[in-house]
């Protein structure tokens, strides 16, 4: 293992220099500290933590609310606190913005700032620091991201495949055999799995599925415009979206529409945001336990300190049966809306 | 939640048998406890452990030795007791026969057994009990099978993609690029998980991949000779296996046939059983971390008893580079091998 003075002599700066930069100290420039950093996470230098202070995990937020219970986050950061905390770790929960991650190296922000571990919520495939996940030696936790082949990096989220089974089994005993799906773009890891993953259940039911029943794009009032009255008119009794918003979008067009939910579309989403309980009729769901996603962020992270490292971690999928799911119409309406 | 006087009035007996059944009284019948528990399990009874003992998990092999350290499920056993048994549970290994299997039900030897939690190593397809825990209520672990929407049954293993994907870069990096894969028969749920990996790892980095380098059969003997002098022939300069006993014999072969390994061809296999240390030159694998693996098997069972189900709970895989793989030959040799 790399010592300080492996650290001076690669650099050509004094030993004291490396320990001030190490620990912070205001007589060591910021330019210094990151190169001190960032060639220590190179040669595999390990801090000893000051044992004086609890050990401290950081939980990143990016794209997601989480101040209050009405928000996605919240669940996920309290579920986490609620078993990192009790076990003796301080938990700093940090927005991170772009800025943070193209200006210093993902690793030696987690030396620096003397966290064990990291956490994060909402990344998307464009942000900088992902592409680091494929080597950084910090024990890491992403939420709904998969990266492969780095012992040091466990995925967590809900069984994707398995949540899709339960709905269109549900779908499927509800008398539906045309089922669509309507997705936002599929540039996210969690959307493009949640889409090829319909496919997949959808064929090994032996149920008809291809582009005439499915629709994606970024925006959800593109989604609604561009694929909802073709998936209508192609016959669809059922529509299983990718979250929740946009199931509910599909709810409001079709009340705009004079089209009756559940009687003659049913609909069902995924997430189970707070909204789904106030909808009318209430939404179908496919539900994301976020307290248990928390909780079993923290799992993951312990399981590294215990030698275990670690590639998936995936909580069993819950189906919440609401209104807007029904018996198949009997004699399903024949829909002409592109006229409209 | 049922009581024992529920239990007592569907079937028609006295509470005092009931108790005595489920308490495994002497002067109960065997049968007359059966028909107790089944209903009790029915009902959703749910016994309240007697606090002067510890609590018991149950640790089932199958197809599987492992009294000592040569055996492969003996680090398996270990890793799950030395995790266990510190936090105060007691672990009862047990082989699981046919016959128990087809004597009662899984979940009602559980309560009569007064076990709170069970681990299946080793679990064929054709295992009786493999059909109930689609429904089982008692919290489970299987090690390489999959029961998929029973929030009370997890799976364990190691990521059988990472593993594929670490092996063929690995080989890819070592100038390989027709690439043979050999397995077992495709009726067992790992055996079919890896096969199905290889075409997808092989497919994802635009490698050539078909039947002409594929082959799959029950007995060793007939996949070496039904199958490899094909791939051979057909100009693989690598060929990964589904076991290492398996590509031991594919080894074995090639030293028959004057083949050198791994001038001509490289052998690569899964598991890491002891023997690849031993083999000449020694075997090259995927790792199958069993200790570590025993122990994520209690911490899957805990995290349902922290109220957190797991649908899986995957290993990160580790590719052990051997003797068995070099550099691929400039010019690779050309095998008339079925005409010997």
């Amino acid at each position: 293992m790399a010592t300080l003075d492996d650290i001076a002599k690669e650099l050509g700066v004094s030993k004291g220099t490396v320990s001030k930069a190490l620990n912070g100290a205001r007589d060591v420039s910021r330019k210094m500290q990151q190169t001190v950093l960032e060639k220590a996470v190179e040669l595999g230098y390990s801090r000893v933590s000051p044992v004086r202070e609890a050990p401290r995990m950081a939980l990143f937020i990016l794209n997601m609310d989480y101040a209050g219970p009405q928000d996605f986050g919240y669940d996920l950061v309290m579920g986490f606190r609620q078993v990192a905390e009790p076990a003796g770790f301080r938990v700093d929960i940090i927005p991170l913005d772009l800025e943070t991650q193209l200006g210093i190296r993902y690793d030696a922000y987690m030396m620096r700032e003397h966290y064990c571990g990291g956490v994060f919520l909402g990344m998307s495939l464009v942000d900088p620091w992902l592409k680091e996940f494929e080597t950084c030696i910090t024990p890491t936790v992403l939420y709904d991201n998969h990266v492969s082949c780095n012992p040091n990096v466990t995925s967590i989220g809900v069984d994707i495949e398995e949540g899709l089974q339960l709905a269109i089994r549900y779908l499927t005993s509800l008398g539906h055999n045309r089922i669509g799906y309507l997705s936002s773009a599929l540039e996210s890891y969690v959307y493009r799995r949640r889409y090829e993953a319909f496919i997949q259940v959808m064929e090994s039911m032996g149920l008809p599925c291809d582009e005439s029943v499915m629709g994606n794009s970024f925006l959800i009032n593109n989604c609604i415009s561009e694929h909802l009255p073709r998936l209508l008119e192609n016959g669809c009794t059922a529509i299983v979206c990718s979250h929740d918003m946009l199931a509910h979008s599909v709810m409001l067009y079709c009340f705009e529409q004079g089209i009756r939910i559940p009687e003659d579309v049913s609909v069902l989403g995924h997430d189970d945001i707070l909204l789904c309980r106030y909808t009318a009729p209430p939404l179908a769901t496919i539900r994301q336990n976020r307290s248990a996603l928390g909780k079993s962020a923290f799992f993951a992270l312990m399981s590294h300190q215990n030698g275990v490292p670690l590639s998936s971690h995936l909580l069993h999928a819950e189906l919440v049966q609401r209104g807007s799911c029904g018996s198949a119409p009997k004699e399903p309406r024949v829909f002409h809306l592109r006229q409209q």
